[in-house]
């Protein structure tokens, strides 16, 4: 299975990509991270990162795009930039008919380093470590959006068993009149 | 001079075409909203939005796209995925290297209603009189839409003619050493 992680951002847009499967250990692939001028019209902006990240979903053919899910905690201004870059990524993927799935930063920081409150500074020397990297990805960047796509491989088959163990259940019907007791 | 104009949302993403310009009565060319279900995946409802307001470009050619400027002051959920649709229409635009601009919400009220806190009924009202429509267009989504193009027909010279200005006005420079004083 291969995966496009993409950390979505306007300034600095990290895009990674990783084999892997079961009993196999994973591999990176390809790790970029687009840059675009501040000074450049936004949509401009967009343009640039939908025409890099589209060159790597067309180099490396990923069964799946695995995209950092925003939040608006931080500063309003960058998050609206990174929605919308996330939203031109997302778009790219659905043109190829390529599976979106959604991670949120903790999440990614628990599938790698074992607890969702982990720094970059952390999330970097385990990724180096857990794909076997000569040196560590840089800026912090391009080591979450390797992170990104390991989250998915890693908490996709859970997610698959858990989906399938839910439709195997026999449906749970509670008898009229017993509802309130 | 063309103006398309986007009030994005993912529910419901309001696209109108208005032509305009110096001593002309502005007209609405066409006005569309397109609706996405809630229980689609994401990124194939940005993909469904992107569909239609390339194809609305692509019939009407507008000089400029104007959207409207997404704040995160409501509900966050909401607020990422309308950054999200903006983002998609700003990347349509800059593929056909249609110019974008952006306004705020009450730059858009102030231009159709002569006050930044008009109310939806009352921009409504305002547009249908405006561009003399036989009834007031539904939802408010498509009214928005046309009063974004609006707004930008009736900002753009104004703007154009600050920055002439700007541009012909005589450098101001400070000699050295009086800088501190």
């Amino acid at each position: 299975m291969r995966v496009l992680g993409v950390d979505p951002g306007l300034t600095r847009c990290g895009i990674g990509v990783v084999d892997g499967g079961p009993g196999l250990p994973p591999r990176a692939v390809e790790v970029m991270v687009v840059r675009t001028p501040a000074d450049a019209p936004l949509a401009e902006r967009l343009l640039q990162i939908a025409v890099r990240v589209e060159a790597m979903m067309d180099r490396h053919q990923p069964d799946t795009v695995a995209i950092e899910r925003v939040f608006s905690q931080h500063n309003v201004r960058t998050v609206m930039g990174t929605a919308q870059a996330s939203g031109v990524v997302a778009l790219a993927a659905a043109r190829r008919g390529i599976p979106v799935a959604w991670h949120t930063p903790s999440e990614v920081k628990a599938a790698v380093s074992g607890h969702g409150n982990a720094d970059k500074a952390q999330v970097t020397a385990m990724i180096t470590r857990l794909l076997k990297l000569p040196e560590a990805p840089k800026p912090a960047d391009a080591a979450d959006a390797l992170a990104l796509a390991l989250c998915h491989l890693w908490r996709s088959p859970m997610q698959s068993r858990l989906a399938a163990a839910a439709a195997a259940a026999p449906a749970v019907s509670v008898p009229r009149g017993r509802m309130s007791r």
